[in-house]
């Protein structure tokens, strides 16, 4: 699994109680989630349509840092099942794991129409030189 | 069930295919089911804990007013499990279903702490006079 | 009046003071009184042409969790008045008021048109097994 | 007076509808008359009492430029009240007027006290060798 | 150089150390920046084309109130070059300087275009009567 | 260099012409640059001291994902400077580049304070299994 975008927690993000609020957290992941089926799938088309139980292990404060990683797991006829995790990126304790978002690949009249794809690809013009040295 | 916090879909909600981001719905159950944890625990220290899967049933549209329903569904020794379903308040169609959302009761240190609530209560006078002669 | 809508002042609410932004309440009164209109008047094309004063009898703080509470008034040929009240959910204790807040019913070229609504109506549906057993 | 502050209407302002948000203009309303009287008053401890009635006299649409106009039209004794002109930069065309926004001094106690001022007055080393030569 | 928009440094404008956030900070100051192009050249279709290096000298804390100026300092053909700065209203402290922020003039279909000015204008029925009396 | 964030273009983040709003734009930057800067420093009192000038070579619309890369490219005694590039996810076009961010580490009482850093190190243990396999 790959941990692409990260946030960096500010006041505008947390609950009274001064922690990391919640639906801020799901805001996100939802965002992190369609962008990665969007890339996969090469299509802006898609619609979350489930998401499977989800365990809010550990909080965030703020100026934490976080990461959110996803990962395919699935590839169905006109859906893509997605594997979830968030982190505190400098100590790497879990924050929450969702097993499936599932997103569902639609066409011009919204309508499930299948994608084509069967598994994972790269933009390898991206990756090329470069090895995973992230910060 | 009772129906409290409505939302007016704006292009604020939106996301890029012009339908409500689910990433702003998800963020919005956040907040109603701890005001509904908050009220019923008499306690503002409450973190959630836990949801079940999500079912994305239907979407909503810009202009479309949704409405969101919570109730209290068990009540543990530490905890409180919540039942939420959003729906469009005009058509009444369901747009998704949370089985269980759960918040734990936490003292000034952050730790579990009995609650000693074993059922629903009503804040009387507030409703006292008044039917739900909603609009 | 029934109380719907709820807000849990989080720090992006806040003025620099520390308590509830007046800006922020007045951006959250705008939208549930105009959801009020579109419901009442069955018309997603409203606008809000009039406010009467508004006396800021108490603030919020951090933590707080407001109720907004909104009836009609007055049906007009082409127009409805509301009236508002913001109270603190826990206490009941009166935030402000505004006695009449003046929507306009407009027609798809944006021109006033009758509404011809002459009383508040209820979607029964919602209420039918419900008495107010309000959180 | 003068017009200090001014938006360009984004889609995030706009309500359903496609025109400006009357919440959002609120919002901007109360901070910049904040503003004004934290700067008059010297002081940044200023709570909003009470607005007079608002007429919404026209609105505003995506891409328009509006500006605030705000002035002081008298200095109580713990009190300042000022008056507030909304307008459409390039047409010149009101949006809305509020006669009275009154605004309380307070002490580091949140309790009223005097402010002892009893007249506008400048920030002369900012307006000194410049005429209003504005944009 | 005339200063006009202002901003009041509240708990959603600040990063996680306390301070203003220089990314919000940047926000206003491109809108800003883009608010007087607009006006000066008459056409709402100007897109931000290059921002000269950006030192900046000083923050802001909660409270504080700041104080945007922006003046045109080079019309070219199809661009217009202004220069901007950000200080402390109370204090006139500098907070930061871009000296060249360039938009280029576009037509319906977005390409670069003539707009035929030469030098700063004035709205002169806003300013005929008032000097800069400013807060 | 490494691109992490990423962001979905929603209707929030376009300027009134319906492109990706500048202001926008520079806001996610100076964000995910202080995200870089804490991780490489093992700091979170880092400031931004310096931007080098900003060349917006193409824009973005709505639906477009875009990412962010940074590279740190010089340790200073109390500094750090990074290199920025943000460029569409799909078509892989340049947005823009800045060549320099700098920020200065500060200690509690807010000075400039050395880091002891003098070249770019990894969070190993997140990058030993995995190649930059990334979507």
């Amino acid at each position: 699994m790959n941990f692409h975008t990260r946030k960096w927690i500010k006041p505008e993000d947390l609950n009274p109680n001064g922690s990391l609020f919640g639906g801020s957290l799901l805001r996100w992941i939802d965002e992190e989630a369609a962008i990665y089926a969007v890339i996969q799938l090469g299509n802006s088309r898609v619609v979350t349509k489930y998401m499977s139980a989800i365990n809010f292990v550990s909080s965030a404060r703020q100026g934490d840092i976080i990461e959110l990683g996803i990962t395919a797991t699935h590839f169905g006829t006109t859906s893509l099942t997605l594997h979830c995790v968030v982190r505190n990126k400098i100590t790497q304790k879990n924050i929450l794991t969702i097993d499936e978002i599932v997103f569902v690949n639609m066409d011009e009249e919204g309508r499930p129409t299948p994608h084509g794809k069967t598994h994972i690809t790269y933009l390898r013009d991206r990756t090329f030189e470069e090895a995973d040295r992230a910060t």
